[in-house]
């Protein structure tokens, strides 16, 4: 982990060089120490500084930060808004406890809204949904792109959750491996493989278990392309390349738009044989 | 519309009041005109206040706005960061320009993650993610999902795009029902309607006029909402209550999660006679 002092070095070389250069340093020398307000319903935050760098430039600067801890607070987190936030909250909540602004203008709570593949409608995993958006606030466009197939391949194709709490009172969590990024298709996996019904304590701490195994391993990824360090372990599957090589974009019926999935058959379960070349 | 005086009115009995009343407000007496700074990559924006309402608390103010001039701006967003980000931003944005902050503090830009729903993994409609990301912005909890749970009906079984601009090179662009809140059975679905592949010019030209016709929506859900109006047109379908009774949260099987849905059957095309009671 780098210093304080090193990042706001860094801070230095991105936003808030631009604010000195277009001449409104000025503004942070008015910055005092202050009492605590109300940024969200949930956290107290001390107004130690004015808080002119939420002018910093897109995207923000991000600094490293301890994988498991990220993933403890997550555990914590998931309590006061689901799984979306938890893990949003816990990356971008470490680094506001640690250096302020610009992270504790960003309105964290606004994430509640991915619970349950957003507002109960199954669609993307939620703690993948907060992920992605803390990504992309450290990351633009196709970088960004790249460590989210990462993680989104990484989650489907992973027995989870594989993070454990210090302290439990549930006996045992199976693990099993969604296949997929949707909620519906996740949960539903879970629940046949472990015989525990959908709304189950068992159910609830499985995804509060999995909101801090994606919020470890986005911190982890993070963290290596920080280092410069990061390589993509994972690739689109032979057999999504072969339904593409027919559906894909740019192909003979081209009716595909999507190019990522661990397995399209995970869906098509059943392909007419009458309609259907390959599956004659 | 309202004016600004009524809106910074409203500011006041919100953050900006408790920023008073911490006794940050002194802080925004050194707020004066500058020039401009570079907010994120395509956008430039005059510093003209202390973006000390960076602090406002959650969930943050809304202000009506015009919902075909939102739907404007979303149309002609979309090719600085497609849909997640041309509706979030369009919203985001209109009251960025009218009001400055808090929303200037806003890196929208951090949106463009959900296109082809997210890094190309047809999840979620990226037009939908920025929609509900918006109403959660302004309404915390229950009744954001109450806005967001109309507006994923209302884009699933309404045909869409919707939206014309006002002058275009594209003769007709075909509108469909997407059944479902997935980019990938949306598009999908679209393109085997319209004949049109997937990455045609036509089927971006859809997906643009698609995140206009949401932003739209979204607007005038908004605005409902404000003027304590809004009421929920859509329902469960019959269909998906009959497969909850089964398979929903409390019932026998207890192994689906998810409560919103429009059709079952439009994934699970094909039911097993063999271990399906009601496919028998």
């Amino acid at each position: 982990m780098n210093t304080r002092r090193d990042f706001l070095k860094k801070m230095s070389g991105m936003g808030l060089g631009l604010l000195a250069a277009a001449g409104v340093g000025n503004s942070l020398s008015c910055s005092k120490p202050g009492p605590t307000v109300t940024l969200e319903k949930t956290t107290l935050v001390t107004v130690t500084a004015a808080p002119a760098t939420a002018f910093v430039s897109f995207p923000w600067p991000y600094q490293k930060l301890d994988p498991l801890k990220a993933a403890d607070k997550a555990y914590s987190n998931f309590a006061r808004g689901r799984c979306m936030y938890a893990v949003f909250e816990s990356i971008i909540g470490m680094l506001r406890d640690e250096y302020g602004a610009p992270y504790k203008s960003f309105p964290t709570a606004m994430m509640k809204y991915g619970a349950v593949g957003i507002a109960d409608w199954g669609t993307v995993c939620g703690a993948l949904n907060g992920a992605a958006a803390a990504i992309s606030l450290f990351i633009d466009a196709d970088p960004a792109e790249e460590i989210i197939n990462e993680l989104f391949y990484w989650h489907s194709l992973t027995a989870l959750p594989d993070y454990k709490p210090s302290s439990t009172k549930f006996a045992s969590i199976p693990a099993s491996v969604a296949g997929s990024p949707l909620c519906h298709q996740s949960i539903t996996g879970w629940s046949k493989l472990s015989g525990f019904t959908t709304n189950s304590q068992e159910r609830v701490e499985r995804c509060v278990r999995l909101s801090a195994s994606v919020t470890r391993k986005a911190v982890e990824l993070l963290n290596q392309k920080t280092d410069g360090i990061f390589k993509a372990a994972y690739k689109v599957p032979d057999g999504v390349t072969a339904c593409l090589v027919c559906h894909g974009p740019g192909s003979v019926q081209g009716d595909v738009h999507t190019t990522s999935e661990t397995n399209c058959l995970r869906c098509h379960e059943v392909l007419d044989p009458a309609t259907h070349p390959a599956a004659k």
